[in-house]
């Protein structure tokens, strides 16, 4: 069996905790793997050291994952190009607007039988349609991109706190070697042939979590935002069916990038968090932003613009009424108490 | 087209509060309905007044749902042979261990053509096999009888907060005819042909409420409590597709009577909380029970020692770990931390 060569392309909150988890399955499975593995990291100079300086010395990523010592086998690579060199599994773990532009400069270096794996959240919407980041890596790399997603938050998984998550393949063989890669005994790995549906539900969950977050702002009790959760799921699921046909599978809602990241979403998390102060204070959501995520803009809230631009195009609007509710409700001055009311 | 009569058997505090729902939705149909609602209401003595009494003159069952005014065209009867004379449709809320007692009484008194909903939550599960409540009234009336299950808390509901269920019809005509009668703004009917998945979902999401608390209890976070209400939610869907075959839909489980019950009752309800207190005390579970419950029994810990005899009776249980080593953990000193190692 020829052994995979181990890429990860990122190296931030996430992109840390899966190559912990990358360096530890590896040497596990040396059979399998090339038990080096080679993470692309962004130089930063962090008390006049290198970072991958730092990370090779000390095992550690002090900036973005403190405190968690990351495998020997983990080796950090400031150069992109040699970070990818002669790679065949190519993990993508870094914020979206560099996705491009760094499958650019990878062109050509990696093996050609490579096969990546997005896990990358969201997906850009636009009136024109969506675009998948697993199908942009596609298209610039030429090769073929799962994804990964699930109830997922980096720290714990960090922690080895249990949980689960859900690889979305192409095929089914890249899908057990992506199971190898990633299994753990606290991070356990449905894989399902999927990756279409495991992509959107990372992006439309946060627009459903800005409407529980409502739903607590106006303090309705549990059974109220169990309806809305419910409505959203079904408003992800039928917003994949009806744009992507049948590879969009009723399974994936059940797995824990479906029903399991929403609940954990719609529980924690800053779109409720936010949604929830925007129902108490009626204060603009840019406002909100401002104090609570120090600028940073909301997920949830964009995402329900870009759905209803695309919904809008296609005078689909009326058929995800939660959707379109929370867009209401936050661009266009309706009035809170609409989440139960128009859904 | 001829007009229903409805009567209600059971008077606590789900049944008053359906109660008013149903006394407005005849009043709305009432080219549908009878408007007069007859309740079978069990009779007590408060204060010297006799039960019956009070609500058909002060319109307020004062005793399970105090605070709460009735519709006037809700008349309480104290005997049940009266109260279902010439019923067309007949609305079961009454505890489980009274409903054999009361139907034997009921026989020969309803209209020939009558149906029964069954708003019992839970079933009845033995080493030799299940019995839905619904199969029960059905076979003792000779009648068909659907179900009615969803995230519904009763004080929530009477109070008009809102809310979805769930109705699990034997045809679709009567399903027709149920949506009508619980149908409300604030309380929302979907009809789907699943009594039997309506029924086992209200009984089985206790046991992963169990298996939530535990994890609450035990610390873990969002995710980890994600992954096993997931996790249930898959158990919960096996159980009923193995045992009952394909009668039992997928679709089921996302309804409120699946799904979003399932939410509430892990994120509220008592199940969650005994099982919480008993990872956190190591106490056993009868002495929780009487210090949190009033010596009242927990339904969750009850159906997993029934699910468990069940399985065992067949030497399924190790296809079912999630609700095995809830089983393991409450009866047979299993360690706690089992509720995501051996899941």
């Amino acid at each position: 069996m020829a052994v995979e060569n181990v890429c990860i392309i990122g190296s931030g909150n996430w992109g840390s905790a899966i190559a912990k988890i990358v360096g530890e399955t590896t040497s596990k499975h040396s059979d399998v793997f090339n038990t080096t593995v080679r993470q692309w990291v962004f130089e930063e100079t962090i008390n006049g050291e290198k970072l991958t300086d730092i990370i090779n010395t000390k095992h550690e990523n002090v900036k973005y994952l403190p405190g968690v010592t990351l495998p020997s086998n983990v080796v950090a690579i400031p150069d992109v190009v040699e970070a990818c060199k002669d790679a065949t599994l190519i993990v993508f773990v870094l914020p979206h607007q560099f996705v491009r532009g760094v499958c650019e400069k990878m062109k050509g270096h990696f093996a050609p039988n490579a096969r990546a794996i997005s896990l990358i959240k969201g997906l850009e919407i636009t009136s024109d349609g969506t675009r998948l980041f697993s199908e942009e890596i596609s298209r610039v790399l030429d090769i073929p991109c799962s994804a990964l997603s699930g109830a997922n938050i980096a720290d714990e998984v960090a922690r080895e706190k249990f949980c689960e998550s859900t690889v979305g393949c192409t095929n089914m063989q890249d899908g057990a070697v992506f199971h190898k890669l990633f299994d753990t005994p606290y991070f356990r790995i449905n894989v399902i042939q999927d990756h279409v549906g495991v992509q959107l539900c990372g992006a439309l969950k946060n627009v459903v979590a800005v409407g529980a977050g409502l739903s607590d702002g106006l303090g309705y009790g549990s059974n109220t935002k169990a309806a809305i959760i419910r409505r959203g799921l079904m408003e992800m699921r039928k917003f994949g069916q009806t744009f992507f046909g049948d590879v969009v599978k009723t399974e994936t809602f059940f797995e824990s990038c479906g029903v399991a990241d929403l609940i954990t979403t719609c529980s924690a998390g800053r779109n409720r968090k936010v949604a929830e102060a925007f129902a108490k204070t009626g204060q603009p959501i840019e406002k909100l932003e401002a104090e609570l995520l120090n600028g940073q803009k909301l997920q949830g809230t964009l995402t329900a613009q870009e759905v209803h631009e695309f919904l809008s195009a296609r005078g689909m609007v009326d058929q995800f009424p939660l959707f379109h509710t929370v867009y209401r409700i936050i661009y266009e001055g309706l009035d809170t108490q609409a989440i139960v009311r128009d859904i």
